[in-house]
């Protein structure tokens, strides 16, 4: 099947909100090729380019992708299967105000510093002051239309968003609650390299052309809050909170109520299953709401929908 | 070299204390071997032991092992070349106000949950209700005589303690600051398996032998404020504070630090440069303090002492 591209040319957002209008409609089992823009949207070419402040669109997100017959109460699948940097340059910044350490007497912001891409195909990486970093894509910001509230694509919730998680990239599978119909897929803000924590505020920022295919699973076994990944060697529950610890407790709890279905385990079993394998991981401790995940080794736990 | 057995019946520490006597004293280079004793030693022997607070003497730590000529300023070397298990069975369990999840409504404290090993050698497992989970130890509680207060085996900090820090374990070198003469090394508190945050409390606690090779690294051309690891495959910095976001901004700026004198980076440039490899990770999210590191990829950092 013939892949079909959607580019930011054909919608880009800026916000999740619960009424977007479609700019493409897939049907479900639909592979597509959803090309994205720098996060920055090309406002860093040269390290003279730097940032004043975070700007009030940002993270632009290539869609919204409506799912034909998505409803409410079903589960959005979207198999990750590459991930390409389309452009020869990612973009470090800090930004005033922005980052972990933020307004530290020691941390110059604004700076931007440019990540040549070298090598090709399997090879390519970046350069950073001279040290050489495999390139390794991470999918930034990714989400559907969210229940009733509107977030910025600067923000993680719910609904997935800017989750700066490392998992969403090639291989991996982000499970989606659908709150809308047609769910409202977009996603963008991908890094040719990305730290779990993203520390500064950025990864190396950059354009990317990202291979899916979407499935739709209606009346699914298990219903989500939030988003799940499968990155083919664990299941991780992924969550979004004003402190890492009420993010890690989300994510956490998720985890439980999976455990707790597959194995029979009531909730204090499951609390110490979870407690021997796998583990609470940080995904960002940036964005408006920082964002945890509670990992499990795939042999503990089956697809669950 | 033959190595010497230290065993919790040569010495026990409950507290990490500036002014510890030596159980043993060692020669740098010198290789040993140290028993531990189960974090609730040996109250837990069936799921009928059940404990009901967290209590006085826990984590009892096999030492104190005074290093000959350790003097403040020093750095700690603790290769740990091997963990095996020394008995039949772990225990998990929840306690009482204790836990990531205490006094919520769905979780039952105190429960003891029995995990039998089984298998033996490479191919030891445990069981939890049905499900085997291998054998990959953890030294819960590690650490050196503090500079000026006193820590319960208990609490994690500068000193170590109880980092519960899944890479404390077979192949890793943990390092240590020295803050008073003879360094004072304890240890114990071991798991047969533990998740990253040890949710529900503990892992399986379990007893150990633990061959390690201690050597003084004096005059460092780094010193250390904090345990700092070496996985074989990365550098880990370790901190322990009152919230995660403290504690990873402490292990955060040891890795700017070290990463700044390796490759010549002002501060802004290693905080970028960090935010592209490795990241955060959470040790433990239980203790009365809790504890996260930052993870380098080796390629990026040298030995830095």
């Amino acid at each position: 099947m013939s892949r079909t591209t959607v580019s930011a040319d054909d919608g880009i957002v800026y916000e999740f909100s619960p009424d977007l209008d479609a700019a493409y409609t897939a049907a479900s089992g639909e592979s597509l090729t959803i090309e994205t823009v720098d996060s920055l949207g090309g406002a860093v070419q040269a390290e003279s380019d730097v940032i004043d402040e975070v700007p009030d669109e940002v993270n632009g997100a290539t869609g919204p992708i409506a799912v034909e017959g998505a409803e409410p109460g079903d589960v959005l699948a979207v198999h990750v299967e590459d991930v390409r940097v389309n452009e020869d340059r990612g973009r470090v910044t800090t930004i005033p105000g922005f980052g972990f350490l933020r307004e530290a007497d020691d941390i110059e912001e604004p700076r931007s510093r440019i990540t040549p891409v070298e090598g090709d195909g399997d090879g390519e990486t970046i350069d950073f002051g001279g040290l050489s970093v495999d390139i390794d894509p991470v999918i930034g910001t990714i989400g559907v239309a969210p229940e009733s509230e509107s977030y910025t694509t600067l923000v993680p919730h719910d609904h997935g968003g800017n989750l700066d998680t490392t998992d969403v990239t090639t291989g991996s599978t982000v499970y989606f609650p659908v709150f809308q119909e047609g769910a409202m897929l977009a996603m963008g803000d991908s890094k040719a390299a990305m730290a779990d924590g993203e520390m500064c505020g950025t990864g190396a920022e950059i354009g990317t052309d990202i291979d899916v295919t979407l499935e739709l699973l209606d009346d699914p076994a298990v219903s989500l809050d939030r988003p799940l990944v499968d990155t083919g060697s664990a299941w991780k529950t992924v969550a979004s909170a004003e402190t890492l610890e009420d993010a890690c407790r989300l994510a956490h709890r998720d985890l439980l109520e999976l455990l707790g279905r597959e194995h029979g385990f009531d909730a204090t079993d499951a609390y110490m299953f979870a407690s021997l394998v796998g583990g609470l991981e940080v995904s960002q401790v940036v964005d408006p709401l920082v964002t945890a995940r509670n990992a499990i080794p795939s042999e503990y736990l089956s697809e669950p929908f």
